[in-house]
């Protein structure tokens, strides 16, 4: 079990392996899983834990083959969800929590590497709606207040060498609202008192109007590269009309966000050829703890979005030193090179 | 020149390249260069910009050979030292500030690929009394705030790619106190009130009384693996006397400081076979602004030190969402290690 430790100097939380942990060879890099190894394809059910989701063709069976889309546990977790509340610990002068969460590996196809932009929008729409039922299912439990949902595409990610390629997403759900979050819903909720409007649909006018930094947009949902991008052509995608929750998405808006997303995944990789790139979801804490000084407004002042952040520079000493990013592509000429990128007319071949 | 732009949503500031940015073919990986095309070695002083500092043997001229330890302004500076004061500008909703500062290299040896942790001590003192000597003469100017001190050893650092090997590190003069460095200033003066102890004293004879943390120490400096370490093997160097500004070090604590840094160093290069590395001083900020927030207390709260990151996990999805890090191997297993690690006894061939 893993433990989040507390730094009382800098203040940040730490996710540390409690049991053995890694010797310094085990850092070294791993080679690719050959697709005989590869545990996520269909027909390999059994090498996982047991789902505790799948988009199932009728009469199929659970752990079986015939899924479209099928959510499993991790098998080395980053919180693990094991009994046990959210207990709270001194080490002396430090502060230590239980690493209680639970971890799911989303596999969004039966299919070895075949990448989320090279799905249909079918396809896809059903991997965005698999996503908001499991943060609802997840968000009824009391022992989490958050749910982070995310994908590694084509890059070592964290602790673990990405050796398989085979597109899935992580969703974890947390005993805390991590840093990033709460600096976040401070500064919205901060916004919302000053002028009683949402922050994010500000933004959204205000980029609409410019049009410099737009990206795509149709009739849901809308994509621009951020005023300060700390990624060279950082995207975020946001749903035009307000919504605090996106896992209450619903009709029509997941069939555009399918096609946007697609459009914004196929844009990336024919600009820079297939890039490496992090997909994360910003979306609102659960409710049911009633932590007034968040939730008051919440529903007015928290806006939920998916931000795209390929992956082509380093953080280094400066990064870590200043907590600071350096971008070296300004988000207009981004923007303006992401729209002069156009969607391929044809499907390519082995397309769905 | 560059600009610094504020997030709205999430609050963070960026730099941008406000001038005409990279194309996506710039971001493909360098050739590492030659030797004969390093700027930095000995004779070639003509490649680079004027010296702002040098160490020299009597009788040596500026800007020629016979040097030991130079500092030139950077080529391609993150902030850049033009006119122009601090000017704060809005966009719309959105908040720039000018990138003005100072981006010194300071090359630590006229020899090509030869490593900091390969130096003499006494080279490594030198090299230490520079960059403190190049720290005081920054704080006098009044439209600087912060002086950041970082070196990325063997990495692909931020935007460039990191193509020579010549032992060097890099000191920024901001006009901003960076986010980092204020949580750090916020934490400490906090704790300082609450108890009128400094934290990092704290946590210093916390450490030493357990132990198991432990990498190194001598008479001035305590080197130790921290309990909430965001990357494994992780090491924070501690002056045991409580200091607020590195700048002010003096006497045989230089040489301690030497002696301790190059033992860390060696033992991460034969435990982790030379692992890329960031080195990072944390040190208070100018002080000439009287900025009395921060100040009334900061020379008991504040703490100095050095931040070793080796960098052996990437950052994806999760951390990118959650400002989390995960750790894998516990930071009490990584001092074990590391203290297990001997220095050779005799030094290598080649090394001064």
């Amino acid at each position: 079990m893993s433990e989040l430790r507390r730094d009382p100097i800098v203040g940040y939380w730490t996710i540390v392996s409690a049991e053995r942990g890694w010797r310094p060879m085990e850092y070294r890099p791993k080679k690719a899983l050959d697709q005989r190894e590869c545990p996520f394809c269909e027909g390999k059910e059994s090498m996982t834990t047991s789902e505790v989701f799948a988009l199932r063709k009728p009469g199929s069976l659970p752990d079986g083959p015939g899924w479209e889309v099928r959510s499993i546990l991790s098998k080395m977790p980053i919180l693990s969800n094991t009994a046990g509340g959210q207990g709270s610990d001194a080490v002396g002068i430090y502060d230590t929590r239980d690493g209680v969460g639970q971890h799911e590996i989303i596999v969004e196809t039966p299919r070895h590497q075949h990448d989320l932009d090279e799905f249909s929008h079918e396809a896809i729409e059903k991997v965005l709606k698999a996503y908001a039922e499991r943060i609802r299912e997840l968000s009824d439990d009391r022992r989490f207040e958050y749910a982070l949902l995310f994908k590694n595409h084509g890059l070592v990610s964290g602790a673990a060498t990405d050796v398989i390629r085979h597109s899935r997403s992580q969703l974890l759900a947390m005993p805390i609202i991590p840093k990033r979050a709460k600096e976040q819903l401070a500064l919205t909720k901060g916004y919302y008192e000053r002028r009683e409007r949402c922050v994010v649909c500000d933004v959204l006018k205000q980029e609409s109007l410019d049009g410099t930094r737009v990206v795509a947009q149709n009739g849901s949902f809308f994509a621009y590269c951020p005023f300060a991008s700390r990624s060279p052509f950082e995207i975020w995608l946001l749903p035009k009309k307000h919504s605090a929750d996106f896992a209450k998405t619903e009709g029509t808006a997941f069939s555009d966000l399918a096609w946007i997303l697609k459009q914004c995944l196929v844009k990336l990789r024919d600009l820079l050829d297939d890039p490496p790139y992090n997909l994360i979801l910003h979306t609102a804490p659960f409710r049911h703890k009633k932590r007034a000084v968040y939730w008051k407004t919440i529903e007015e002042d928290y806006h939920w979005y998916w931000q795209i952040m390929p992956r082509l520079t380093l953080n280094a000493g400066f990064e870590w030193g200043t907590g600071i990013h350096i971008n070296p592509t300004p988000p207009e000429e981004a923007a303006a090179l992401l729209r002069e990128t156009r969607m391929p007319d044809k499907q390519a071949p082995g397309e769905e």
